[in-house]
């Protein structure tokens, strides 16, 4: 099968890579949640072993790494590149993180969708025969996060209902050549949507209107509905954006129903664990993917699933201007059946 | 011609995309210097008629996008996808400046090197089909980095002698397919090279080993020399990085000798001008190749050359944190002819 430009969004991979391995890691809260068991790794510790938070945030990416290279049994001078991002500034959870590897290293930039992103480039790479095996990973840390774009976090500033909770976490997968998936069959690449919102505490609603954009974009350029998905997963748009989104595709005449969930509400007990409306972070997405989704794709719980993270274009200074909040999501399919070799995909 | 991996780090693309149009701006010290002429604009106004630096950087990249698709007779609706990043804190340079176009939009980080990246993966993606019209856009701004990654303009600091200038630019470029060149040939991904330098006030030597690293992947993987083209440019090492890069290169038996400069030292008069060690940041060498390069491929003077920005893996967080400066270097090869047709490449 050819590699297929399906519209301006959304590509075909003729020879979609298969996700040789995956590995995540979390913190204390991701311990508590409801998730805890799809890791591989979950610390206590805020600095994982370092002297300060950044290079903790680091490790976690290090540490997800290695692992995956270990279960792909590759070494890193079998990589040709990874891609990866995160959101402190300079982008330095992830290039501290790559600095030991020697393997060729692109970063990306698209805060909360970046393993959205990063999956996407890589499955570009491995699909065109541009890398043997191509890596993406993202990572957040909500010490970070929180040091970076908000308060200290010794004055326990209080949270709007709205608000999200930025989770302590990286993955990382690999991809290759293989027999054996979950294999990436579509990349779907999103574009800038502002419908003019500009309160940073309630994300989720500034970042759905993307989220339908993108969706939409793959079921109208691949000709298919919700219900041709086991799952339908966005990034971390929480309660709020999760509940906007649903209706927003419902207007468009996709109704998801209960097969559309989002990264950030699955990952925490919201109610248990006072998380307002729910996770949010590069490493939300990531975790949540590299665990607990390609996890259950391997396992055969679904067999086809549409991962579709997104983010928000802002920064504290751009806040501060007052810019509203553009956002992108980048989607990906992905599948236990490559349907390389069948002339169409039959049931898309 | 099939698109091969040639190496680890190098790729050889089949349907080499041509460069369909491309476009640069810059500000008051760039309209000074030595490449005045190869600007398509140059603007006094370090606002560029916004309210904030930050929101001027934003305008230059949307100018310079607007330009070359104007150039190349395109709508926005005919570009797939722009890879866009810059220096600021979540890259809101780029992220702003794309927010009207509704083009899918995928974020890079790679610092100084951020055109390498983009341009890289830009060409990949039309390279493959999995884009009709592909670009790559990076900006940077002296005010805007200055006041993010040191100190308040008006405190006037004295800088060190090793010291680089940012440049106000930014410069943008289309992909696409046409008869024409300049076709971008290559791509070579870079590998992080960390030799623990950690004076963030001399980021030319900090860079240079990673530039030696890139391009003498580029010489062994296409067994090529540097004589096999008339131009090799790094990013924006500035005067002491180029020397260390020259003397590094020959200490591998690649001797450059004057084919090999960098866009650091060719955009402005370093004495005339009192630039110290050169000029530097995101739009350096993007606004150079999308001006002075492309512009002096298209009229003969060379007919093929290294692009090979480079960049320094930092923050003012990690600097403070007593982090080393790895660096990475991205590179590409841009000629006349495509060698498209050629089984192979007869003088590479």
């Amino acid at each position: 099968m050819k590699t297929t430009r399906l519209g301006r969004q959304t590509v075909r991979l003729g020879r979609p890579p298969a996700v040789l391995s995956w590995a995540n890691i979390g913190g204390r809260m991701e311990s508590q949640g409801p998730l805890a068991a799809d890791f591989d790794e979950l610390d206590d510790d805020p600095f994982f072993g370092r002297k300060t938070w950044e290079q903790g945030e680091s490790a976690m990416q290090e540490r997800c790494l290695r692992r995956a290279l270990d279960r792909a049994h590759a070494a890193p001078e079998d990589v040709d590149a990874v891609l990866s991002g995160d959101l402190l500034n300079q982008c330095i959870g992830s290039s501290f993180a790559l600095r030991s590897f020697g393997i060729p290293f692109w970063g990306v930039y698209s805060a909360c969708a970046t393993m959205g992103e990063a999956l996407s480039l890589a499955a570009i790479l491995v699909d065109g025969g541009l890398a043997r095996i191509a890596g993406a990973a993202a990572s957040s840390h909500f010490c970070t996060a929180e040091r970076q774009y908000r308060q200290p976090i010794p004055y326990g500033s209080q949270r709007t209902p709205t608000a999200q909770w930025t989770v302590t976490g990286a993955g990382c997968c690999l991809l290759g050549t293989a027999d054996r998936g979950p294999f990436v069959t579509h990349v779907v690449r999103g574009r800038i949507v502002d419908l003019g919102i500009t309160d940073a505490a309630n994300m989720g609603a500034a970042m759905a209107p993307a989220a339908c954009d993108t969706l939409c974009a793959l079921f109208r350029e691949t000709d298919t509905v919700p219900a041709d998905y086991d799952l339908i997963v966005t990034g971390d748009l929480g309660q709020l954006g999760r509940e906007v989104t649903a209706e927003l595709l419902e207007r468009e005449g996709f109704v998801p129903g209960d097969r559309y969930t989002d990264c950030g509400l699955l990952i925490y007990d919201r109610e248990g664990q006072d998380m307002h409306a729910g996770g949010s972070g590069a490493g939300c997405s990531a975790s949540v993917l590299c665990g607990h989704l390609l996890g259950g794709l391997a396992r055969g719980r679904w067999q086809r699933i549409v991962f579709a993270p997104t983010r928000a274009l802002l920064s504290p200074t751009s806040t501060f201007q007052g810019e509203s909040i553009p956002a992108v999501c980048h989607a990906v399919v992905l599948e236990n059946a490559s349907g390389a070799g069948e002339e169409t995909v039959c049931s898309i």
